[in-house]
């Protein structure tokens, strides 16, 4: 299937039915996360794959209780550096110039530039920053998870602060941004997979400038 | 190609050489971006897609002159909602509910839960979170786009107010969040095109629950 063929396939699946998805199909999807842009080349998110029942049934909890998180057999917890630092920057850059056989003088103005900007921001605004970047991975996810057949359901309803404390995630700088549940559709249980998929018209969606 | 091959193909492009991407091109991606998921589905944001010479070269002026804004045939500026409405919410859920055949009443408690979530936070936490829905449709882009092996530079080093004046987004409740331009490579140009493409590396992404 192509990308628009995926994008309709897939829906925020509502019910799952328990059947675990293989390994490869996971290692897929993560693989397209991986590869997804990010701002500076930054990626500044790590990615939790949660499939240890106990942990599940608490993240259920702490979301509602929405079923799919223990009925997906994978649940991918998308956390957020919670700010960015010249030790994380300088990381990355250092990597980047040492695979690509350049000196770390390469790319030093930049980077000192984006050190500068980023400290000048709030912690807040550094979270937010880097949640958007796993966003961008968040879209990649859900086209390849289509691809692969899978169904899965990007949450944002779930409590933050409990997510980040059953996952340890502030003792690792990180705080909680996404939660993404895949498995497979009960269609016996799921009220959204007979219903028409609805988007805005692109007439308003979309202006011509 | 697979999504994995689209995503190992495309870069932020950091030079075009000013070949127009054929309109059905850029209708896909406008399509894949319509087609995106988004929070409780209301596709919090519009996209303007720039092709008017004089208002390319104002947006380049805003955006530390990147040469990819005159370069490219087509420039997408994501624009997100400056704030959620009652208005704006409601509209996206008769919507829905018209083209499900559903009445109204079977959205009202969820609907009035989420009005009243939103209305609860800051007019500027309010767009951080229209930006990251805009986000999740920029990953789709960029796949799609590489699918149809159109270049692309998702930017956010501009000037958001500048654009945001220059694109009179205020008067329609929308502010900046991404610049998208979409165009060809030019490779005698670009020197990022025969760089190794560096992503972190798996098991520092990567952690099993």
């Amino acid at each position: 299937m192509n990308v628009i063929q995926n994008l309709k396939w897939r829906y925020a699946t509502k019910a799952m039915n328990g059947q675990a998805v293989p390994q490869e199909k996971v290692d897929y999807i993560l693989e397209a996360i991986r590869l997804s842009a990010s701002s500076s080349g930054l990626q500044p998110y790590e990615v939790l794959v949660v499939t240890n029942p106990e942990v599940k049934q608490k993240i259920r909890a702490a979301a509602f209780d929405q079923s799919q998180v223990t009925d997906a057999s994978h649940v991918l917890v998308f956390a957020a550096w919670d700010q960015y630092t010249e030790e994380r920057i300088n990381r990355v850059f250092e990597r980047n110039n040492q695979e690509r056989g350049l000196p770390n003088s390469a790319t030093d103005a930049y980077r000192t530039r984006l050190i500068g900007m980023m400290s000048a921001k709030s912690a807040e605004e550094n979270f937010h920053h880097a949640a958007k970047q796993a966003y961008i991975a968040l879209g990649s996810a859900l086209v390849a998870a289509a691809e692969q057949e899978v169904d899965s359901t990007p949450m944002e309803g779930f409590d933050n602060a409990e997510v980040d404390q059953i996952l340890n995630l502030s003792e690792k700088g990180l705080r909680s941004a996404i939660v993404l549940p895949l498995g497979y559709r009960d269609e016996t249980k799921d009220w959204l997979v007979t219903m028409k998929k609805v988007r805005t018209p692109k007439e308003e969606l979309v202006t011509l400038v």
